[in-house]
């Protein structure tokens, strides 16, 4: 199937996201009006994107001293990107926005993931950044930021790390001091004098905008010129590469803020990838967003969206090496697929498709692929119904979604990144070559387990926070919601196997959560951290996947589309759900092997 | 513990090589000639290898129409390992050999696969190239063209593949035809005209050495002019790059061998990796090796050590990110923590290696590449005692070998890929730049899934083959060896719990076997002959850990490197193991999903 058909599916039979059209925000949309949105991007991404994607990772991004060079390629994806609306597609339509479902959003950024993700990477920072603005700004500062980001005029940035703090940003250094005795009564908000610096700041340095809208986290010293330790002492400041007037014309004049380096990636390079020095003479102006101290929190609101992104791009970088390895898998043939009578050397050679082994790597990359966008677009359907639904059904939603987070962001990651080793290994020797677009995927996707949280950030997020709060009401939902599909699947002789494998599992997640706080020691309780994140992934994904294979089976059945997601489920439910076992042996035991290895035995 | 201090344990204290000396092929060796040859290896794998691996994945060789270049480092450090004598190290004195153990020899080049395994690659290919003379070619071939491989004279390459056919052999269509009347009466050997392409050819061409001896795998027209289909046509012959005369002197005439380009690969780029053309003028001489249509039989007999070879690469790979990521997590601080009170934001920042992930990750490295120098350390004394062992115990050692060869090759090539992803991680956002040596390993290691024989070719032969040849005995043998291991454990209360694991996967894996296998039909038996690989792997990995185990257990108890080594076995068994379950799962039951998937539903 392709990307688009997968879409449609999930989106409509399976989602019926139509019905979001029954809401007011969402009422001059319909069926049609979706379609001609994914049929946009589908285009766009395979015009000006797709076949940029080698280039982009031939030609690095080059400092000449004094600029950024990118490709012209990026350029011009981004200004047809920016065009389409797609940067502001699910805002307001008084910000310009087209007020698309979260949903359908997404489901039409996949199309930019998979066909270039590293071009895609500045839209989808510049639209975090100005909605980052739409909720924590001011009016003036989204008048003049935002808005300019949502329009592709000016792109952003997200400036979390900094050499010594990644996953620990309760450690960051870069110090924010007020500007001067009247730094309270600027237009675009308090002012302040920022010095410090930034790693991996992605967009950091380019000339693909007149302007770049910096969103840094900082601390403002106290009384006595100290930090405050931890992440309750994190504020957050907008710190423009040019310096602006109060309407936010540019003023000609350079901000302090200097590109100290590029980074040099094993891949993602089409996204510049920048350590940046704030201050280098005297301090960079920046202007506070929110309260003082609220920086964090004023960056995790948007946290659990960028997560789904990040899952999502994973799936849409599996679903580029999926396409390429099953079309070399239909033609290349390569020896012959064992028979009941062994091999006949003198008969023509079989396709690789043909194999049994063949024909497992891609049926594994089909469930991680079409998993993985089942996964990013629920979420994304929480994330309208806790924008846009009813207050009960809103609060469920957002409870739902929090305890998925770390779900959508981390299971693509990892096993996205699965998918392209197999299909490199569908395409053997010339997998391994750069002729073949299979080694740039892989390389790209190794990144995803890493930004936005590490994977054992997402493990400690979701057994240390998110599978006990509020007493565990989270995951009481996701179970009530598991059940529900059960309790459809049990009807259905097709899947009482599934269904039965699902149940069980869900059961074994659960006393394995309570296991592990058995003894109420967090040591214990979180040395297992990262497979229980993958024992939980894959529940999730099994549930989703059961549900999917419902919305399948109502389909007409006996299409090859309805037999491919069956046969995926299957796949997933006998050959991946098993899995669950092995890794939640060790949470259950709150086993503490790796803990008690002495340093100097390792 | 380094890796030295790893092979220092296994080869003495494990696998006790020092008796083999008692052997007349190896009187001459002691402990101390034994350790001079480590040291020998370390050091120049330290001084002239390990400093210039980035430097040869930069510099990728290069073609200027005429010659391919490398960097000046890759010929000093190939002239350093052949003035080592490490070419013939394990060949008897009279062809310039030190008669070492193959255990030896391979302990040995360990260190040159972990300091930079692209350039150690053509000394590999040189050293089986010339074996593989001394087992099939006559005197004349031997001392013309092997004796001057081992001298590191000439350099050897393997060329069996070609662009339409890799793991299927016998669809090569490269045409060796007699060369004249008089062609069987060459002194060099029967005289033929190759005409073809070859593909994948590390070494294929280069500048090292004055002459290259490529081995070419062809066949050879019968009476009709046709090339008899299946690898029972194939035929082995010497094709050097530079004509030489019947002593083996160079003419100064190019042979018909013509580079037809440089492929541009992943990783691994130290090595030249080439398509040749033989015949663009008529037909490339070359002298066959052996009897007509034994080409691959001559050639398989070398493979089992190619295949020992491949796994441990992938092993001194995932050594060389382990030892990376070691250091890192030793010195680089982040965040705290988990304490059983909380975090505590004002104390200072903990080192990488205090937090239960990282240890996790660590630990999962340590088992993976201390369990893969076992069993390649292992695999290596079966080949000495296959070849210098009383007759019973050398058959049964050549049995056991043919057992666990797919697995030698094919379980390090999957987990020290993985322990090189977790290198990665372990350095986060750093490990993801190529300021850092952790990317290269993960992209050079990812090559050894696919050379020597896919990852999906290795379970065939395993559970297609090895599992069911001689009605079983080679499975029963290896049973037997476990179960000899088991014995001992029982004896042990601190191995009880991994006794009774080990005892109860080896009776899944005999099932599983069975069930494969229970209905005769090898469509079915074969479909899931990967995930049974992988079972069989971890299998005996298990059982080796928990035998070196017993070996750990013997030292001084209570040292850092007993308890580590006795840390790693507890993570094998406790984290790695029960993995099996969900792999032969579907063996026994002769799951057919992935088979009965209709081509168009992918």
């Amino acid at each position: 199937m392709t990307t688009r058909q997968t879409l449609d599916f999930l989106l409509h039979d399976w989602l019926q996201v139509e019905a979001l059209c029954a809401r007011e925000r969402f009422a001059e949309h319909s069926r049609e009006t979706f379609d001609a949105v994914l049929d946009t991007c589908e285009r766009l991404a395979r015009e000006k994107f797709a076949p940029f994607n080698r280039l982009v990772d031939t030609e690095e991004p080059r400092f000449d001293g004094e600029r950024v060079h990118l490709p012209q390629a990026t350029h011009d994806a981004l200004r047809a990107y920016a065009a389409s609306g797609m940067l502001a597609a699910s805002q307001d339509a008084a910000w310009g926005g087209l007020q698309l479902p979260c949903v359908v959003e997404k489901a039409g950024n996949a199309f930019f993931s998979q066909a270039c993700i590293s071009m895609g990477a500045y839209a989808m920072l510049t639209t975090g950044n100005a909605r980052l603005l739409l909720a924590h700004g001011t009016p003036r500062q989204q008048q003049v930021f935002a808005a300019r980001e949502f329009a592709g005029d000016w792109f952003g940035t997200m400036c979390l790390s900094e050499p010594q703090a990644g996953s620990s940003l309760g450690d960051i250094a870069t110090r924010a001091t007020p500007d001067g005795e009247g730094f309270a009564d600027d237009p675009l908000g308090p002012r302040y004098r920022l010095v410090g610096h930034k790693m991996w700041i992605s967009g950091g340095e380019h000339e693909l905008t007149p302007n770049i809208v910096h969103l840094v986290l900082a601390k403002i010293p106290g009384a006595d010129g100290k930090l405050v330790p931890g992440v309750k002492g994190i504020s957050l400041f907008i710190v423009p590469k040019w310096k602006v007037d109060a309407d936010g014309e540019l003023t000609g004049e350079r901000n302090d803020v200097a590109l100290a380096g590029l980074n040099h990636k094993l891949g993602y390079r089409g996204t510049t990838n920048t350590l940046l020095n704030f201050g280098e003479r005297g301090g960079a102006i920046g202007y506070r967003v929110g309260a003082p101290g609220e920086g964090l929190a004023c960056m995790f609101h948007m946290m659990n969206e960028a997560r789904i992104g990040v899952g999502l791009g994973a799936t849409m970088l599996a679903a580029a090496g999926y396409e390429a390895s099953l079309a070399y898998a239909r033609e290349r043939t390569q020896g012959r697929a064992v028979g009941s009578t062994g091999k006949d050397a003198a008969s023509p050679p079989a396709r690789l498709i043909e194999h049994a082994d063949v024909r497992r790597m891609l049926l594994a990359q089909k469930a991680i692929v079409e998993g993985g966008l089942a996964l990013a677009l629920y979420c994304a359907r929480l994330v309208d119904e806790q924008q846009s639904g009813a207050p009960e059904a809103a609060a469920e939603a957002g409870l739902l979604l929090e305890m998925l987070t770390p779900v959508a962001k981390s299971w693509p990651s990892e096993w996205g990144l699965e998918a392209n080793s197999l299909a490199i290994q569908v395409l053997g020797g010339y997998g391994y070559t750069r002729d073949f677009p299979v080694e740039q995927h892989w390389r790209d996707n190794r990144l995803n387990m890493i930004h936005e949280g590490t994977h054992g950030i997402q493990g400690l997020d979701l057994l240390g926070r998110k599978a006990v709060m509020q007493g565990g009401q989270g995951l009481k939902l996701l179970a009530h919601r598991i059940d529900a599909t059960l309790t459809r699947a049990l009807g259905e002789p097709r899947f009482a196997e599934h269904a039965n494998a699902l149940a069980r599992a869900l059961q074994r997640l659960g006393a394995a959560t309570r296991a592990a706080w058995a003894t109420s020691d967090p040591v214990r309780a979180l040395a297992n951290a990262t497979p229980y994140l993958q024992a939980f992934g894959h529940t999730v994904l099994a549930w989703l996947w059961l549900d999917v294979g419902l919305a399948a089976l109502r389909q007409a059945a006996g299409t090859p589309a309805t037999a491919g997601r069956l046969a995926a489920l299957d796949y997933f439910m006998r050959y991946e759900l098993p899995k669950t076992d092995a890794w939640l042996r060790v949470v259950e035991a709150r086993d503490t092997t790796c803990l008690d290895v002495p340093e100097d035995a390792f």
